[in-house]
């Protein structure tokens, strides 16, 4: 077997000069193996949150019992806001977390579609992740419209050009990730929000693989309405609570589907029909889940000290030399590049596609100790958050892999699929 | 001032005699103050739960991360299959958890209108739980449909009675709460569930005040849908996500408006259009939050260890006893009873009525260090909780409340309503 033609010597030099270095001890990272490359399905666990989590439980719950609701009760709104300006370019009271991502983009499809009931279609991409197309599917059946999906280059992504044509004075939504989530392109907001505006649109933008290693300006682009997990860059934890935002003049003109108590004005007075508070707090619904709420909290308190621009430039170093090390050691042995070139239009993860990606993915995890994962058909995903994952991480898993490819090893797996990711 | 006629000595012999004594020690209750009858509010935490809490926090989300997902995957259906064995009268594969009671509503109540199309008709309560009169209102008005709301007796609550005359041919769905949230009133589910039946509606059940309070048994009654929360009496924690029901044979045949990718068969293959895994599963939506479902698993295994049929004979003898003691000590001093006599009508909390009713929760919470809670107009809740309240905690809350009425020092506080509960 060949070595690599760039040495391990130098990710070791590239972690020693990286300004983020430091960042990797505030998160709980038990031992250095496996190499977890997987942050972009679930982001490890940063250790202010274990001790956040457990006040909260044992000092807030277990102690103050309801009276811990004086303080919980800000909680959507408060996280919510620092999410908005840390890493989302949205403003004061534009966002609240609660609810899954799904459920929220079922709220805000719906209110979107309800504000341009005088139009038929909803669009979105074929390649979009699959809730989003379900609840766009389910939305087009209950309500008689036409779902469209476009076919966008799969490497490339959606771009404007592909709009042309599509959207029309008959588009109510179009329904997009600002990074898809298996090539890592990432979609240009802002054009494509004003292609959509341009015939009276609205634009719903899901940016659950964005959101933390991408900078974004919802107010800059024209967004009108985003979703997004915290779970993945934002390290809030396993099913931890979607975000929403809804552009600040949208807000008391749309009317969102699940009128909830949390959403009432003089929520404790109980009585009066349903009359909501204006503003971005009209968008909660029931009662939040206050441990997962907390744990975003504390995270996002984390990430946000060091700051969405460093964060990003430590991830494009990382994805940049990821990319180099797959042309010179992996292009050779058939592997392709499924996510774009260049950086300006990459997000935070890097597709690499194999024809047999499913059983070298799970040869990667289970036999080279790389957590990195499968999405079909053929793109083995690699996400190494600048937070902390080191150089000689992705040096490793990049050797290792093609150690894997040169043996054969990979063809010893079985083909079928069973992890959860 | 005179001494109550029933000493507190007999509430000691009481403690003494009951067979649920132990299970306070499995609480964190750091002091014996403030006396808590706030359960029906946020249930104290199990010893149990913050150990299982941080052992999942730090070994499975910090160690294992996203391979935790193998086991996180179960907890919905797994969960749900505990408390609907324990607690429901349900059987395995009709309870999943997730979500807030207020979206599952949601989600039953559209799935209900959209089987019952050809009917214009939603029944409710005007005294039913604000988060569920505002849902229904809001897919009453997107529907087009009358939402037409009962005047039952504050008291007893709805009855059968109630019923003729309201319910008939274009009676879509009716949703009532099992235990009403300030009565305590239980209302019969069996005789109400088969009254709409005979003129073909369907009826969804808000456990949210019953479950784990009262035995319910919703096979046996024949209910179509249920949901419930899981922070009040099932201890799951603040904002714990909420159950739902769904009678097997019906699974199927409704449709639930969110599609999700966690409803989806072969899930991560993620390349189909929509379709739906068969049973209780289809009803899941989103990401679930795996550590307030971990909470709840956590409780619902304590809690099903002493069994409903335990747990609300203590409940009735503690409610009981508190009534006793209204009569002797509360009623002459102008307070009148809120909620059935009768235990077998009645859940587990009890309404006191006062003209001043805010100001003397107000003066019980800040003066006399018992937390409870206020209901407007006129109500002031007790729940004493079979799993950790003692008979001398109703004692001690009953005499304080006696002294306060007695002094005349409730009148003292201000009259206006901020806090949260």
């Amino acid at each position: 077997m060949s070595a690599p033609p760039i040495d391990r010597a130098e990710a070791e030099r590239l972690d020693v000069a990286n300004p983020l270095r430091g960042l990797r001890a505030a998160f709980e990272i038990p031992e250095a193996e496996p190499i977890y490359l997987d942050g972009n399905s679930l982001g490890r666990l940063p250790k202010a949150t274990l001790e956040r989590l457990t006040g909260l439980i044992r000092d807030e719950w277990g102690r103050d019992v309801v009276r811990g609701w004086d303080a919980w009760i800000d909680l959507p709104g408060r996280t919510g806001d620092k999410i908005a300006s840390a890493f989302l370019g949205a403003g004061p009271g534009e966002v609240v977390i609660g609810d899954s991502t799904t459920v929220n983009l079922y709220r805000l499809a719906d209110a979107a579609l309800q504000a341009r009931r005088d139009r038929h279609v909803i669009l979105a991409s074929a390649g979009e992740f699959p809730t989003d197309r379900y609840v766009l599917q389910g939305l087009a059946e209950a309500r008689g419209l036409e779902l469209r999906l476009l076919e966008p280059d799969r490497v490339a992504g959606l771009q404007v050009a592909d709009l042309v044509g599509s959207v029309g004075p008959e588009t109510a939504l179009v329904c997009l990730s600002l990074v898809d989530y298996r090539s890592g392109a990432w979609a240009d907001m802002a054009a494509i929000t004003a292609a959509v505006h341009e015939v009276g649109g609205l634009v719903l933008w899901d940016c659950s693989h964005a959101v933390g290693s991408v900078p974004i300006d919802l107010e800059g682009s024209g967004a009108d309405l985003a979703v997004g997990c915290t779970y993945k860059y934002l390290n809030g934890g396993p099913g931890a609570p979607a975000f929403l935002y809804v552009r600040r003049e949208l807000q008391d003109r749309l009317r969102q589907p699940i009128q909830g108590w949390f959403g009432q004005r003089d929520q404790f007075a109980m009585g009066h029909p349903y009359d909501p508070v204006p503003g971005i707090g009209r968008y909660l619904v029931g009662t939040p889940p206050v441990m997962a709420m907390t744990a975003v909290e504390a995270s996002v308190d984390l990430l946000a000290r060091t700051g969405i621009g460093a964060l990003r430039e430590k991830s494009v170093a990382l994805t940049e030399y990821l990319i180099r090390l797959w042309r010179t050691s992996l292009e050779p042995l058939g592997v392709t590049l499924g996510s774009p070139v260049d950086p300006d239009r990459r997000g935070g993860h890097v597709g690499l596609r194999h024809p047999d990606a499913y059983r070298i993915d799970r040869a990667l995890n289970e036999r080279a100790n790389v957590r990195c994962d499968f999405r079909a058909p053929d793109v083995i995903r690699l996400a190494p958050v600048a937070a902390y994952t080191r150089f000689v991480d992705v040096w490793d898993a990049m050797d290792r892999l093609r150690r894997l490819l040169e043996s054969g090893e990979s063809l010893e797996m079985p083909g079928e699929l069973t992890r959860v990711t």
